[in-house]
């Protein structure tokens, strides 16, 4: 059966277990401060063109939101975020349960619109009763959205713009952020230009696990080994992530990886269209959103591995198909095939 | 250079690194639910002799700890452990964190006395003022302690006894579980009878990373994974941790590795005794910790990596020197001969 | 100058004062546990007629709906409300500083729809991917609402056969129960019988502040004294938290407070209604809602204090008037004369 | 029966009964923010002599700590207390259900030395592993402490320095402080010149309940309203803690209520000396804690009402004696007699 059900379903590429072989037999101290996570971050460095961007290796994505969120809002703050936004919906309450309010505006196509941002900061501080409310502290987006879709690089800097009026930090959830930068506007180095605060997933891009912190505007918060550990954050043998983004940073892998999926996503994407099944959301990445009916649905799950991923009306449902680095251009002509 | 200074300043056991390699090209489902983690899980509960234990892989001890005490306490519950307990000192406040008070008890070598805890209890109760005072909710231990020291079946019999007497569970911290079980009086199997949850620590004893936290009593928490989610702890590719304990549970290698180290270590001891040096604890286990003068300490860090532990007088330290699965006799006998 | 402020704005009720000043010469114990919370929680049994309902007076409705959400929700779990209600908007995420995150459901004139809260749930639990999601565990509404709506006694029936068939608690926020009660269908006794857990708000119906908190359906949450110390909610003089309970149920005076405000609100809502201005919302109790524009406004500011609610369009305002027990007939003919 | 059981158990002081029902009919603003609580603000700010003195009204002791604390410490940060402060014991968790451990150091007849404190802040920042531990974040005492002992201003000053060598706020629990600066060396304007944020407790000085938080040095948290709301501690009628202060801090009161308690106090002390029991604390304040053996403590309960506070041998417990406003000498003699 062949496979299109998520980008961490595979297992990691060959060139990273390859540089776990050949270090394994070094000798580091722990918690990464060793050799491999500092070439590592070096490398990470000299791609967003920042160098003096402090970074931290983490596990996961909702670790790695809840420690960046916490670690940079004030215990009376909340975060915005769209009301679509993954820390909204799919990481079982971790920012509230740092204390803090996730403050939701609409959702356009899973984007975060600047002016929506700009009216509701303006009504908020207009409003009286504020000391009765919970005080915007940052402002959440993802890159690629949940749907895949990107912000445009005008968009970007509008959003920051009105971070910066506010004084707010603007973070950026890059779980996927890879297949993002290659396919649209913005790169690595644009998007370290035009936030706070980021992260480079490497768990949906190619790696065992592991997502890169990066502070971007010499604005690392103190202790911030104690925030990461007080969440049970901080790895002992540290390496183990070094290892992966020092060969992910080295020949432009995480890049390649990323073009290698969205460009089989495009195949797909253009056989649905041909085939005239309507595709949901105009986006340029790894994941596809189609719409299905049940009869279809049922068909092809005799031969295929996807998720249903909501209702669309009584009779069909949005389904997804992602692609990854091992995916290749047969599976997916197999997968146009049976549809 | 030649390295004592941990269990984690290594690479992973090579049967893990071949397992890795020989799964990857597998698709699987994500969070832990695939077929290898459920195999490890198979291999766990056949060692515990518990068909029903209920097993969640993390990665981390501080997450471990934190997620498995978040998940059995009450709100208005602390946890007893000794005032050397990693949870009261070198987990950063995770449990605080968590809203939970550490309640802590004096320290004998690192193990809490069954007489004090039950002393404790009974006081706290006869104590008319309780209802202002955190509500003790669950024991906590580690097994090797802190100092690696071992508890006899007895002493954790007697504590588990007093848990039950007052309907509170009962906790163990198995960080280094393995260089425990195959030095002292009490295996696997006696561990999951003797307490209500426990972990097995890969990190610290051959793996990459990743513990398995065990319930063993039919007691696993309502929405668990909400629980681990909730903290950052649910790995997208789950896979990783269960291929790392499906390989130490075949053959026997999470004992071997275990006593590997502990072999090791003893012969250290010897000759630390020998060559008239003071040890600090009485241990079987793969740490140890001896006194020695500033002059010496200064000497042997030109060729030996170690922790300077603690002050022990106005001219020495306690330090430690830790066995692991890589260290070879040859590096033993060096240190010997540089002492 | 007059006053529409706020219900809180006014001194206590002469009767409680009358009581304190009876009562300040005994010596009780403290914490609540005196004589004179045991004859006020005695009372409000009788009205409610639950002889064995639980009370606990605490201070302020904020403070109230953090412990009695707190006390009734698991960790993982968040609580369903209305986007307008008062847990949502105005208390400064008291819920997510517990850990809790609030769900919200479309207002409807400040009111949860039962069918909204059936399919919500009815969608959740269809979700496959819940576990990464908060579960709900309670639903919160308030009565009167905080635009002064009021529920028929059908539709609290039907909010509440929904939280039994997915057995989650029902709450009510009553900061103005007095006010609800004697103007809608249902009396304390239904509120009682309608959810799991209520409380009755003194601060804004006379008193000098105070909430009392009632367990209906002997459900009181273990160690529920500690869980409210712990939030800093024990007050040490417990007994003048009694006190006013202990007038406010002697004569009716609660209700007879409540009838009197209603009836001047009704007053001034006929005459707005006769000289042309447009009400907000339908609501019979002692909140009136209605739009102003800015020049009005600005007039009636030199003569009238009372509270400019929200922008409603370009060139106008919804305008607040509340009254309250010291409110007299006169000074209403005053603000229809201004108006 | 005659009552020594706390200087909680009485009602109010009539002063403070009669400026409530002075200005019951004034109509004021909610919040604190009305002009009787900027009177009593203005009267407190003379005492200290520090015009810029920031003061907020609260309700209760543990409310206040958990707000000063909360408001003054980063998240990674515990605050250090003796192990008998009342944080640590006696608020059911509410300062670790902030997120913040309290990190303990010996106690002295209840007080802390500033040696030990500087000797744990030395070797905190010695070890190389405090990344991995809580943050020492701020210094909390208590004055009188819990067993009514006292600092003499050089043991106050020695602290702040502490303090201030290590940037960290030092804040004082004054629950019963009005009896601490008529009994001791440090008057009001010390106190509010030797530590960063204290309070003057009104709930076992006289008052209904209430405490006056004061910043004495410019260092007002950002957002202070928002604080205090989210953890429930704003009041609606504000003013009602307005008008204790105000009649309390009008020509001396909260000073003679104090001195007449302490000199109730003084004459019991004596008169227990002449009859040879042994008082357990050298304390110049309103509490006294002296051994009695079993057989005349049930013989005083059928008289005295008292607190029978710990054991002290197998016959004997140490009870405590506690005088306020409304002690007289004749209930003094009463006792004594008793004895």
């Amino acid at each position: 059966m062949i496979s299109f059900i998520c980008d961490y379903s595979n297992g990691v590429h060959p060139k990273i277990l390859e540089e776990m072989a050949n270090t394994n037999d070094l000798k580091t101290v722990g918690y990464g401060e060793d050799e491999i996570c500092l070439s590592a971050k070096e490398k990470i460095r000299k791609v967003i063109k920042k160098k003096d961007a402090d970074i931290y290796f983490l596990c996961g994505g909702t670790q790695t939101n809840l420690i960046a969120i916490d670690s940079l809002l004030k215990p009376y703050q909340g975060v915005i975020s769209v009301e679509s936004g993954h820390i909204n919906v799919h990481e079982a309450g971790a920012i509230e349960n740092c204390g803090h309010k996730v403050l939701t505006l609409p959702s356009h196509q899973g984007k975060l619109s600047a002016d929506d941002l700009k009216q509701y900061l303006k009504d908020f501080y207009d409003d009286e009763s504020y000391t009765h409310m919970v005080i915007p502290g940052m402002v959440y987006i993802s890159y690629p959205t949940e749907y895949g879709t990107l912000y445009s690089k005008s968009e970007l800097q509008s959003i920051y713009e009105v971070c910066k009026e506010y004084h707010i930090p603007f973070y950026i959830d890059g779980a996927r952020l890879g297949y993002g930068v290659v396919a649209g506007e913005n790169s690595m180095e644009d998007i370290a230009n035009l936030c706070d605060c980021f992260y480079i997933g490497a768990t949906k891009v190619g790696g065992l696990f592991g997502e890169a912190l990066v502070y971007c505007q010499n604005n690392t918060p103190d202790y911030i080994v104690n925030i990461i550990k007080k969440h049970g954050g901080l790895l002992a043998k540290g390496r183990m992530l070094g290892i992966q983004f020092d060969a992910l940073f080295t020949d432009d892998l995480y890049f390649s990886i990323s073009k290698h999926a969205n460009d089989m996503a495009k195949l797909l994407k253009q056989a649905l269209k041909d085939k005239g099944y309507q595709l949901v959301f105009d986006n340029p990445t790894n994941q596809t959103f189609c719409i299905l009916d049940k009869q279809k649905i049922q068909q092809l799950k005799q031969k295929v591995q996807f998720t249903v991923w909501q209702k669309y009306s009584e009779t069909s449902y949005i389904v997804r198909f992602v692609t990854d680095w091992s995916t290749t251009q047969k599976q997916v002509e197999q997968l146009i095939e049976v549809l």
